[in-house]
């Protein structure tokens, strides 16, 4: 991409001075022949690169550059993170000073982050893709992808992975939102070249490719970072989208594997998180059951986990202290918090009991051990060595006093609270890695606890075969991160990052299991987030609420708002523009019949209204007849309507046309009568309304 | 599901017997409390499994029944085909008696096969996706679901199996329509107890399932079963689906593994073509290129092989001698082929060279061995075994006087035409599975080639890193097979079929090289086989038709059709209906204004006319006066229309719609008036003539 900017720059330069220069301009310079031939190269090139409808190159180019922010930034948090670890080594037995320089560090670094980020730009904040998700049903929200501030959201989110583990935040969320910056970026380089043709639903095949590319770049994996993404932002999909997906999220990963071979941390191109569990014999038949069991546990708990999330969020905004923090010193409450949780996990206090040494990668590639824990720490020594040792993170899990079932237990506990907590912190931050990290400690305790049980294997005949509690925190955090942002596709994401699909069965039936019960009972995280940001929003019809397909579109479609008629003079839009805020206005023929003739968007009518006011300049094109007598049919260009409700189309047809459509409004009309309109308003109203029936009725 | 059935039979009687039963009737009956009490709980049993929108267990039952179907099909293959090789054995050295057994089981199973299914119904032919690709998109084709041709179709299935590798043919086309059927029919059950809520497209939810399931209990691979079956069949696909067929598929496959274990095949739950590649150093990095180049190999070859098969359907229906044959006698058109094809394949004349003996499944496991053929034979007897040796599948290919490149050569040279011939063999056949062979035989031989250039591995430095065949192989397999239906999703099929995902990138990107070829020159199977079958399809506009953008409807649209008025009478009724046959029609007010009212369904207007014509019979509903007085307006229920086109609506958005909405037709109005009708005939010459342009215009 670096080499393509200039070239594109000059070739664009190149354009235009072919259309200015005019022939005795021509003659003035030098090498008119050169530089005729250096021309219709540029041009040709151009054309290669620019021809409508073909755009592998752009997508190519997303892959890569992601994959080339994604690799720098884990390059330097895990160098800043190992700061963070020399300077807690170097100042010696002092508890003091431990203390200090374990909770100085990730104060400093939030309080950086949120300042930082929140100085450039609101957008900053949070994980983006409740915010993309809503974008691509067709809302605009200004300045949400604008490229300028993906620097901010870069700095942030480097400063707030560095905290590591403390402050327990990960890094998919924000990767999307980066993703979708740069997809609209280069989207917008395309459609300033290649003209008209690129319009709206050419943007939204971007922005579907920049979110799969932020998850496969974040873990490597591009075919559920493809997959993931849809469950996540959409609910139709088209499947030429699919493989724009496919192929941009396959070059961004493999670009970030190859950047990790030619860093050498490894030999060769492999998974990110590499297990090397049994093949030869996974799992018993029977542990079947207890992976389902895990579901049962990982969906309920999700439950629990997304209703205090969300309440929390809620009061934190209520909460007069907090809420005036929130808005005017934001940083200041992200010091408050950083200092709490990193008091709280200070290895020589609490800390101790949840491998509080460990960073985010470090956390992840424990749990997933192919060893069993408790087999281990019966054979080990008492003592925790000073440092972490890569080869044996387990003992950072291990503890004479409270056992690995006990330090597992804490962490489960504590980090529930904690990581509701580091969710309403105002910084760059992505949800889904902590939460796929404590899916995988759920996953780790019942499996440490069947191995416990059943020590030589569940079934009596035969060779032994040994219960594998990794597996079981493989499952558990598929399960646990699917069913709180129900999706199926986390199944999918655990076996690209370990390298290992032999358990697929029991973890989709894990996964499976636990979306059920999550989806029965909560919106997802990301729905949860849009509902307390107030975002616009869609809620899906539930299929038990059969009164969608017997209320029809009249009973709750709006019939106060504003019409236009062909006739309209100048008072009568101004009218209607300073009165309303309605983005396009339906054209009639005249008041009375009120036959519909197209819609006309408010920017025309701004514009209609300011060439009026203008009337004492001169104006070639309009004539010379006075313009004030001018009418809105003269004046404007209409554009057609396509689609017309009629007052009794059903609410759940009219739900599916919305969806479908990413329609924000739609008239609905009565033999070529404008009878009504249909906002997202009025739709979401009605659903609610099948939800909860009015008594009165 | 066989315990459901006799239990909703029992509710819905209970129901009927409730409703028709008058109190001195019930007197009657003995026991009186009793039947009602049991009346109650069918009643409640019934509420419960029958609440609309909750149809879980329906998918379930679906992906059970199908598990059954398929290992029970396995099974009995497995019997036939081992019957096969004993009768092969038994009749000694004689080399007459031995061609004669060699080629008289499959000629008698593809005759048996053609006759049976033919006799019962004219669709059990062929692969099914096709057709339900057509269906999907909204068209209606009669008995195409009919749960009636089950049985002819499972039974033609099992007889072209059990020709084995003789005809090389598959399971995995006719088990999606098997599969769709079950879905039509459990969709049916559905419908007839839920009533009307149940509408087209819950109908087309529960295929979208059903295909789902038929890819996921062939291979036992649930994920890339839901992907494949989306991206041949739709071309947009609702999140929501997706859901459920996982959930089906899930259920399915996890049903056929378990099977496997009870019938003592496996010992736990494992993939079903199980590969033991090495995962410590999978592959090494300059071996990328050779993927990539494996890649574009099979690109090559799949559009060859596209482009054959296409032209050979076609030859085989033009030529007179073939075609009489194939209207007429079937059987003995199977019989010739069947003949001609396992005359070559005899194991003691060419069939020798081309690993004849072994089976379907064999051959695929054979070509996915870890080990290098070319190393293995310099240390092997000169000898084959004189029967198959499971162990040692490789020594098949092994050939002293050609080596084993010589007969993976052989193989792929005959067995390009011999494929293309076994398609045209009118029985219940997929397509899917000799492809993948193909594609493995192809990767096989690039695999091999470079383990002989590079017998130690590519990089000098380090410790020695041979390259493995088998993963090139399963590359081949994936992008061969993926070229040719046009799917990136046989990737993940690869790694769910072998248990192994470590070589996911190389796959990917020769999967994404092979399909950009592939896409760029040729229909895929699917398409091509909708084509030859004259089915009706909707291009796919190509990005680089920028003309798509500017065409109008005006400049399309049909505008010779046949309009009723509100006032039409039984005599322009009767005209419309028996001069045309239109579905639908459109109602206008008059016949000068023409402003649109609505639709009515040729049904209806049929309806109407009957009633008309029955006007001596006593018509309660219809009031006391002269029928024939009626008019079309006050006979006839008018449906509203909810989409209607603009003639300044552009081709490529009308395209957008019919795709998206799956529509048969619009009609195109202009403020209010109906001034034209678009439906698929009209929107594909239009697709054409962009791609062909008149040379007039």
């Amino acid at each position: 991409m670096a080499a393509e900017r200039p070239e594109r720059a000059s070739g664009e330069k190149a354009e235009n001075e072919k259309n200015v220069l005019l022939p005795w301009e021509e003659s003035w310079r030098p090498w008119p022949k050169a530089r005729r031939k250096v021309h219709g190269c540029l041009e040709c090139i151009k054309r290669q690169l620019f021809r409508v409808g073909d755009d592998w190159y752009f997508l190519f180019a997303l892959g890569v550059i992601m994959a080339l922010v994604s690799f720098a930034m884990d390059f330097t948090v895990s160098r800043v993170a190992s700061a963070h670890v020399w300077l807690y080594q170097e100042v010696g037995g002092y508890p003091v000073l431990k203390f200090l320089s374990w909770t100085m560090y990730p104060v400093a670094l939030s309080a950086f982050s949120t300042g930082f980020a929140q100085s450039i730009t609101q957008h900053a904040g949070g994980s983006g893709i409740p915010e993309l998700k809503t974008i691509l049903t067709g809302v605009i929200l200004e300045e949400y992808l604008a490229i300028e501030n993906f620097g901010a959201k870069v700095v942030g989110l480097t400063c707030t992975l560095a905290c590591g583990s403390t402050i327990f935040l990960g890094k998919v969320g924000p990767f999307v939102h980066l993703s979708s910056m740069i997809a609209a970026y280069l989207g917008k380089i395309r459609t300033s070249v290649c003209g008209e043709y690129e319009n709206k639903s050419k943007q939204n095949e971007m922005l579907v490719a920049g979110a799969a590319v932020g998850v496969a770049t974040v873990f490597g994996a591009p075919i559920s970072g493809v997959l993931f993404s849809i469950e996540v932002t959409s609910s139709h999909f088209a499947v030429r989208d699919y493989w724009r997906g496919f192929f941009s999220a396959t070059c961004g990963a493999f670009m970030f594997r190859l950047l990790a071979v030619f860093n050498s941390e490894q030999e060769t191109i492999m998974a990110l998180f590499k297990t090397s569990f049994k093949i030869d014999f996974p799992f018993d038949l029977p542990e079947t059951v207890f992976f389902m069991f895990l579901g049962v546990i990982c969906g309920l708990l999700s439950c629990a986990y997304l209703f205090c999330q969300r309440w929390f969020l809620g009061y934190v905004r209520r909460n007069p202290f907090t809420a005036r923090l929130l808005a005017m010193e934001k940083p200041l409450y992200s010091v408050l918090v950083a200092f709490l949780l990193s008091s709280i996990t200070f290895p020589l206090s609490l800390g101790q009991f949840m491998a509080s040494r460990l960073s985010m990668k470090e956390l992840l590639t424990s749990l997933l051990d192919n060893r069993t824990w408790s087999v281990l720490s019966q054979n080990a020594s008492l003592e925790r060595p000073p440092q972490v040792d890569p080869s044996n993170l387990w003992q950072e899990w291990s503890d004479p006093s409270i056992t690995i079932f006990g330090t597992l237990s804490v962490f489960l506990v504590m980090k529930f609270w904690m990581l509701i907590l580091a969710t309403t912190m105002p910084m760059p931050a992505g949800y889904f890695m902590p939460v796929f990290i404590y899916g995988a400690a759920i996953g780790r305790l019942v499996g440490e606890a069947a191995a416990f049980v059943f020590p030589g294997g569940i079934t009596a005949e035969g060779p032994p075969s040994p219960i594998t509690p990794g597996a079981y925190a493989l499952a558990g955090a598929a399960a646990f991160s699917g069913s709180v942002t129900h999706s199926l596709s986390t199944a999918l994401l655990a076996f690209e990052m370990t390298g290992q699909i032999a358990h697929i069965l029991p973890v989709l039936l894990a996964v499976l299991v636990a979306n059920a019960i999550a989806q029965k009972f909560q919106p997802s995280f990301y729905d949860g987030t849009i509902i307390v940001k107030k975002l616009p929003y869609l809620p899906r019809i539930r299929s038990r609420h059969i009164g969608s397909y017997t209320v029809t579109t009249q009973e709750f479609m709006d019939t106060d708002f504003v019409i236009l008629a062909q006739e309209a003079t100048f008072h009568d839009i101004l009218q209607a523009v300073t009165t309303t805020d309605a983005q396009e206005y339906p054209v009639v023929d005249n008041a009375e019949s009120r036959m519909l003739l197209g819609v006309i968007q408010r920017a025309n009518l701004v514009q209609f209204l300011q060439t009026r006011e203008d009337a004492s300049l001169p104006q070639k094109e309009q004539g010379e007849e006075p313009p004030s007598g001018r009418t809105l049919g003269e004046g404007c260009t209409i554009s057609p309507v396509t689609l017309q409700l009629s007052p009794w189309t059903s609410l759940h047809q009219a739900h599916h046309l919305f969806e479908l459509l990413n329609l924000q409004r739609a008239f609905v009309t009565q033999l070529g009568k404008v009878v009504g309109i249909v906002t997202r308003r009025e739709l979401r109203k009605a659903i609610e309304d099948l939800a909860n029936p009015k008594p009165a009725q």
